[in-house]
């Protein structure tokens, strides 16, 4: 086994019900048996981009070394570009369409070494039709990469900076107002925001809440448990950011946030105020890292 | 390692929420630590053997050689056996019960080679109740059989021809109208078909869709991409049969597609008719390979 | 490779959707590339540790020997106890929170040889919030006690008679009546009771079934095919305990059963009576084995 990678973590929007997860492990391990795939998770919505690019994100810096097959795929059978993004010189080679889906996790892992167009169809399968490329291409080239394939042979190098960016979210402070957005609704319905610590830290104790005009205060805690029943809390979740809470119980549901939402947040001595205007995004960019 | 197999892959009705797959792995890596499970997966429709025989097939191609366990078991218990099916001259085996699961699989990889009851107790787990054959016959057989146990050694020889087959349908041509049948609706709502493209060449690029009396044109294009919003599509799928499809919308809710639906398939100068006798069917034996 | 375990079973109520089980995996295999990582099930309701504990106690004498990582931890984040339990002097070793959850388990395999408080922070991550231990604190130490780190360098030592028990049902005979409780509704529909096939023995063929006040009469068979449509039966399902089972139905939905009721069993002849108390329960202690 002198494998060149010997991990691929996988992510998709595959759900569980069908064998597409099972058909991709299976042809990894046909071509490159040593290989161990870990499935970071298949239960990104249908289609959901973003969803699927935050998970990725949140995950990054916790895979294994390796290949990581990202599979978010609307545009599949279309001429969107698949792409191979290198990362750490090597350390690390993210697989997927490109469609913004890598580009957090990219920037997340210190920006991309080298990006390749997986254009070489002698790495690919013969697939009978075009609407399955995480088994007829991405798992092939990840096992083909893992073997010891190099980059080169997959394609076509392109330019990093020309990868399509993904749009996340970023705060706006109007006066003592943080207006801010529902990053992600985990299984327990904690809402996780935009926003780091350090945003909220003059806001004091218990902070108020303002969502679509219904406002609520909110108790900073360490842990779910320091919550009454019924009560709201802000914690700094398990990936640094602030996270409305509930203990036992979904916050998400009771304050009825969904993923996208937005949230304004101000100390419980201000009256909060809306922003008309929505939320403010700015784009991440698949750019090669400043040495 | 001298593993006779390295590879079992693992479908079944079991689902994901109780510990039932974790148990079936337990039980294989006891007996064979080396041996590398493969979940194709669990969440067939609760003792729906068609549903589940139609996903082992379509995942067959794709799988690693080795032992297959496919477990939709509703006779567990009574007298139904358990098999085992060798294929490719021993280059795989499908352990499973004798009730049609493993007939389309069996088929779809050239048929089978001899085929085996597993009536000798010495390689199963004392069972507390005989509620759980994936657990005490079919995980630790597989396990023996990775390790080198002779398919002999695990009962007795049976005549493939004398196994449950399956019923699969067939399409039927009546003047221009193709009445064809679901056979899958997968987790984005894409309905396919048992049609093979070359049985609507030609028919052009619009193929009026009848579904319990009501037609919905769709175009025929290469990918979801190609379709504006709320378009209905057909393509030729990644097992190479035609689907109804929509772009990032499911074409089985907006055309009330279940499985085992009836669907009429006609060009669009033609007015498509109901077939009043519903479908026709072929049965697929688990007869020896012609060789 | 010379492991000390080369498997760790993982159980938890993460669910699938987000990336916690894929994260905890990857954890564990950056720091022990070569163990085994076993699912036993991630959809343990919810903070449901009973739930949990019951699952994990069903899955115990299955699993491989090694390491065990169970987390359904409602109180992460306050000053509950993470634990390590050695059981079997050294044979396996569960790690999780002291609320409950591993008790039956440590149970059902002999009791406890000695615990360990996991005190001990250089061999947890750095977290950046204190809400996500089986990523932070679990899986490092799981990977860490593979590698051939002893239990001793984890934490404390503490004595398995102070940890938190489980609490079971136990059954009451009332005259010719026996209250029990359902322990479990499986993804079938099946109601496994805190009932030992013993305990009805004397009932006959036919038994009454009351829930709620409704009766209905259960036949005693041995594999689900021999009921009728419709028809409730009991068998002694594939743990050893009597299960309230309807053939290729949900006897759950039928009779209204959810995990945690209350059923009285009793002969035909007999009229159930019903229990005005409710449950009856026994505590599981963490004790030291008997030797």
């Amino acid at each position: 086994m002198d494998l060149r990678y010997d991990t691929v973590s996988f992510l998709s929007d595959y759900g569980t019900v069908d064998e597409f997860v099972g058909v991709v492990h299976s042809v990894i391990r046909s071509i490159s048996p040593a290989v161990r795939v870990i499935d970071v998770t298949h239960q990104v919505p249908a289609h959901d981009v973003r969803a699927g690019a935050l998970t990725l994100a949140r995950s990054a810096q916790y895979l294994a070394p390796g290949v990581v097959v990202a599979v978010v795929d609307p545009g599949v059978g279309t001429d969107r570009r698949a792409i191979a993004v290198d990362v750490g010189d090597g350390a690390s080679v993210l697989l997927g369409p490109d469609n913004g889906l890598l580009a957090p996790a990219v920037a997340m892992v210190g920006g991309a070494s080298r990006a390749f167009e997986l254009t070489n169809s002698a790495f690919h399968l013969a697939a009978p039709g075009p609407t399955f490329d995480g088994r007829d291409v991405f798992a092939p080239v990840a096992a083909h990469l893992c073997a010891g394939v190099p980059l080169e042979e997959l394609g076509t190098e392109i330019d990093p900076a020309g990868l399509r960016p993904s749009i996340v979210p970023v705060t706006q402070l109007d006066g003592e107002v943080l207006s801010a957005e529902v990053l992600w609704v985990d299984v327990y319905g904690n809402a996780q925001l935009n926003v780091d610590p350090d945003e909220i830290a003059s806001m004091g104790d218990t902070v108020v809440v303002e969502v679509e005009g219904r406002t609520r205060h909110a108790t900073r805690v360490q842990s779910f448990a320091e919550l009454g029943t019924g009560e709201v809390g802000l914690v700094i979740d398990s990936y640094g950011l602030v996270a409305i809470v509930m203990d036992q119980a979904s916050a998400a549901e009771e304050l009825g946030l969904a993923e996208g939402d937005g949230v304004h947040l101000s100390g419980s001595g201000d009256e909060p105020r809306r922003d008309p205007d929505g939320g403010f995004y700015q784009a991440v960019t698949l750019r090669a890292r400043q040495s």
